[in-house]
């Protein structure tokens, strides 16, 4: 057992509240191996000063004891941690954060938190999304005219990857084509629809918007919009739109209104003045040209007034937002406003309907932008996908990631497991459970290729993405198999009309994993305890309510673990059976790659 | 050699400046071992987003490649690491940041940083700090007649460490009696005075002042402040006040206005209608009413106003502050104006006087308030004075520190080593060479009592607090070896008239130290590269401009530490020669406690 028995996460078995009000005492639970014979305390900064609280004894098991405190939610951040004090040990004392026990001492960096801002609403919590770049999913009947700038293709042509055509190729999806596919994402267990942008834009990922005020007519328009929704709410499944919250398209009326004269109101919504275009752009891309959130103007149209951006298609029906490049929004030199645009935003959302989420893209370490009042997660790309591709990448896969200058590294267990611990201790565990855990997406290689094609790893892949804290993202097509060595790659079209090209084998493995989310409540509001990890194998726990989920991850075939867990263990996911020994100890399968869940008893 | 012979730290000898203006390209410099056959990227996050540039080869030495790459300023904290790419390795790549090297991906927190905001007065970095607390340090002749709140105490009566006394007994040091001993302080190579609150107070500590407006009569007033601060001028000392930013004493003005009216403008300066007092205070303290930092009239008077206590006390010829409590400075539930106070003070005081200083008081991890353009450095509690008290307590020293309750522990170097690496990997290089490193303090225990009484101890805790980055700060005493095992316990007098009860080989080692400090641009300006670190001892090096100092510290005997640094080494502390063998392998000494210094040659 990691940390010597000594556990305690933001889960609902640990904390008497998610959601606590300013103010209000929370009870939080740690738990200690039975042995421990001395004390201990909670530590909080409540107005940013040291304050500790003895724990008392709340209840004992079989092998733990649990203690109980109160910890005041003071301030919107309240930070605590727990210090062990034993008698016996020459040490006198030991800390235990969110990345896990210590012997020395530890900053405040991985404390635990709790957050008295505004909770996201309770659906996100069971959420499953599925993303869809609609060029690429599905197309309906409908045919229309294309643009100039579009280059026609046929529905299996290969994408071309690279080149001048790559944003131009047109393949022809629409949102009646998502809409007449609504079943095949239900049956993955997915219940939340996340699609790439849909506002008219002279590209096939439309991120560079010429507006924000209607759909894209190429996709069907706001009618067919209309039609998307008003289905996947009647079926129960939630829809996010995309948002460029730092750049539109250079083709934007409020950019050429600005470029037509100094004089324009729009002006300020940008930043002139600089570089070689004359403007700021999204990494000095002429056709993304950055907004400047200095202006009162800009904050209006997109966030704060009646018929913003934010507010008209939240009032529309979207369940939220996911909201790209979220990481520069608002940072300009000496300017850094993201986190109170963050929350800006939220509240306008909010307001207009409380049952939202938003979402933050961010490719590199979030944790600065989180737990903040605005954004509700992140894609979880620094915390959890880079560390599982850097365990389970194929040996002879050599692949970057969203420009870092090196191949993916390949990793063991033990150190990819150092790499989410911190950066899951560096938010709380409502960020951390609603941010998206994805192991591909439009922007990155597809899990596939990055497995070296092996659908046993991709297996593993999946299941740590269903079975691990976080929100499962699942990029439409990782399901069948589908390949791709970079973002542009991977946007293939779905092969619906050619079956015999889906990798039933893998399609079979993300509905179990969907199934098997839905069917637990431990895997969507369980506590995480981690057991093992060593090179070729990661053990876990998830626990909820009395139910104890043992999860066994494995890339390889490794030395078997051995445990002792108490109880007779069920297989829920995965075929082996799992028997205690005389004397209570669980001896885990070795073989690899696998991946196996079993319900504790 | 820690982290393998990679290095990098923000010493002049790795960056291009120490203080670059906004937009500037900064020249960073690593170090890598002569084998490394790959390449070095330097990764930055320029508004918000990963950019990784290729370092080129700047030299090659007889063991090492310095690589150098360019660095844009462009946010008022930039972020970097290093990318060490090796074709040959397994893992593809490992990661330099400011806790060394890492295998797996690293969240940013420790990432380098560049600071455009303004920089500390050049004296600042060679400073060396001497903590007074008026009413123990010395009496000059003059008597005056106590207010009836003071309980007269003899010079050479004990104190009174706990009950209602302790405030209250008065020693009666005064500022004069400070002015004619300066001779004593700069002996020490100190050339700072910190001196705790002079302001007019009912207790002996000052903490809870009645008046910023004049300095307390019972100290000889404005005229001896004077006094004092143009001797300690005319000596090349410079003089730091102490200033409560988080509250005032009950009797002061503001607050007697405060409470004698709702409608009084002094109301919003505090903060009314809470709990069991009525009001807001420092921990529940009566005496210590909270001011709330959302009033524009505590503004002006604190710090805006051309009259304001900050600044008004700087024009009188103080050199900079010390802020007490800072780290509750304009926290309260939802509000948290803490780094925007700290930067109008700053700034404020700097448009007096620029070549001043403002520390704050931080007993636990300051990270969050530095590096913001506000205060230039914290008391080094939690990253230096705690991790030097873990390793060097007393075996049989059980001593509380602060409100953590239980004792200090007692830990092994590598442990110790681990914690002051993460809480200095959580700032810049100028935020951590600009904090205080002490080993007592008028808020705790003694260095001689936590070191068991033990001298040699003693000189191992100096030796750190002179030898590593940081701006050592002696609290008046530990150099003639006064004991006190508590903050108030510690605040004994001077004993100047019993010269045979000062420890000599203590006062030597500090007047050693402190004149080896002033001797070696390494030990002020140079960078720090850990060699060595295991239970007993910890081994490091301070370079600069070719210097190269080599340290020692040794708690107790231990196995001796072998190490190929090249050339010949000379000692500058201790008197150990050192002889390279024949490999050109150096044989450190095994003795401990102990404290070494040689100059590599």
């Amino acid at each position: 057992m990691l940390d010597r028995g000594f556990h305690h996460d933001g889960s609902a078995d640990h904390v008497s509240t998610l959601a606590p009000e300013p103010g209000e005492t929370v009870t939080v639970f740690v738990r200690t191996p039975k042995g421990h014979g001395g004390g201990v305390h909670v530590r909080t900064t409540p107005d940013g000063e040291p304050h500790f609280t003895e724990a008392l004894v709340d209840r004992e098991t079989e092998h733990e004891i649990w203690w109980r405190a109160d910890v005041v939610a003071r301030n919107p951040v309240t930070r605590y941690r727990f210090l062990l004090t034993d008698p016996d040990a020459a040490a006198g004392y030991r800390w235990l954060n969110g990345s896990g026990l210590h012997a020395g001492d530890v900053p405040d960096a991985h404390d635990f938190r709790l957050l008295t801002h505004a909770a996201p609403p309770g659906w996100a919590r069971d959420a499953v999304v599925y993303e869809i770049f609609p060029d690429r999913f599905a197309r309906s009947s409908a045919r229309r005219p294309l643009p100039g700038w579009a280059e026609e293709r046929g529905w299996d042509d290969p994408v071309t990857g690279t080149g001048p055509s790559t944003p131009r190729e047109f393949f022809g999806g629409d949102l009646d084509g998502v809409r007449e596919r609504l079943g095949h994402i239900a049956a993955l267990g997915a219940n939340t629809l996340y699609l790439t942008p849909v506002f008219p834009a002279p590209s096939n990922h439309r991120y560079n918007a010429s507006s924000f005020a209607e759909i894209d007519p190429l996709l069907g328009g706001d009618a067919a919009y209309r039609r998307l929704l008003d289905e996947a709410h009647a079926r129960g499944l939630r829809v996010l739109g995309d948002l460029t919250t730092n750049h539109c398209g250079s083709t934007h009326p409020w950019f050429q209104a600005a470029l037509a004269g100094e004089d324009a109101p729009e002006r300020e919504m940008f930043v002139f003045g600089d570089g070689e275009l004359g403007y700021e752009a999204w990494m000095g891309v002429a056709s993304l040209p950055k907004f400047d959130w200095r202006s009162d103007l800009l904050r209006r149209r997109m966030i704060e007034a009646d018929d913003s951006v934010v507010r008209r298609w939240i009032r529309f029906g979207l369940d939220g937002w996911r909201v790209d490049v979220a990481n520069m929004t608002g940072r300009l030199r000496g300017d850094d406003l993201t986190r109170e645009v963050a929350a800006r935003f939220r509240r306008a959302m909010t307001e207009e309907n409380p049952a939202t989420v938003v979402l933050a893209e961010h490719a590199h370490d979030a944790a600065g932008d989180l737990d903040a009042g605005g954004w509700h997660g992140t894609m979880n790309y620094a915390g959890f996908t880079r560390p599982v591709w850097s365990w389970l990448r194929g040996p002879d896969v050599r692949m970057p990631f969203l420009g870092v200058p090196a191949p993916v590294p390949r990793l063991g267990g033990d150190t990819v497991l150092a790499t989410m611990r911190a950066f899951a201790a560096q938010i709380s565990w409502r960020s951390l459970t609603h941010s998206w855990s994805l192991v591909s997406s439009h922007d990155t290689a597809r899990i596939r290729t990055v497995c070296g094609g092996d659908p046993a790893l991709v297996e593993v892949a999946a299941g740590l993405m269903f079975t691990l804290p976080g929100t499962p993202m699942l990029y439409a097509g990782d399901e069948l198999g589908l390949e791709g060595a970079w973002g542009e790659d991977g946007r293939r079209t779905m092969p619906w009309d050619r079956r015999d090209s889906w990798d039933t084998r893998t399609l079979a493995a993300y509905r179990g994993l969907g199934a098997l989310r839905g069917a637990h409540d431990a895997l969507r509001h369980g506590g995480l305890r981690w057991v093992h990890a060593s090179r070729d194998a990661l053990v876990f726990l998830r626990e909820h309510a009395g139910e104890r989920l043992l999860v066994l991850a494995a890339r390889a075939a490794h030395d078997p673990v051995r445990l002792r867990l108490g109880g007779a263990a069920a297989p829920v996911y995965g075929s082996e059976e799992l028997a205690a020994g005389p004397d209570g100890t669980y001896t885990l399968p070795s073989d690899g790659p696998a991946f196996h869940v079993w319900r504790l008893l």
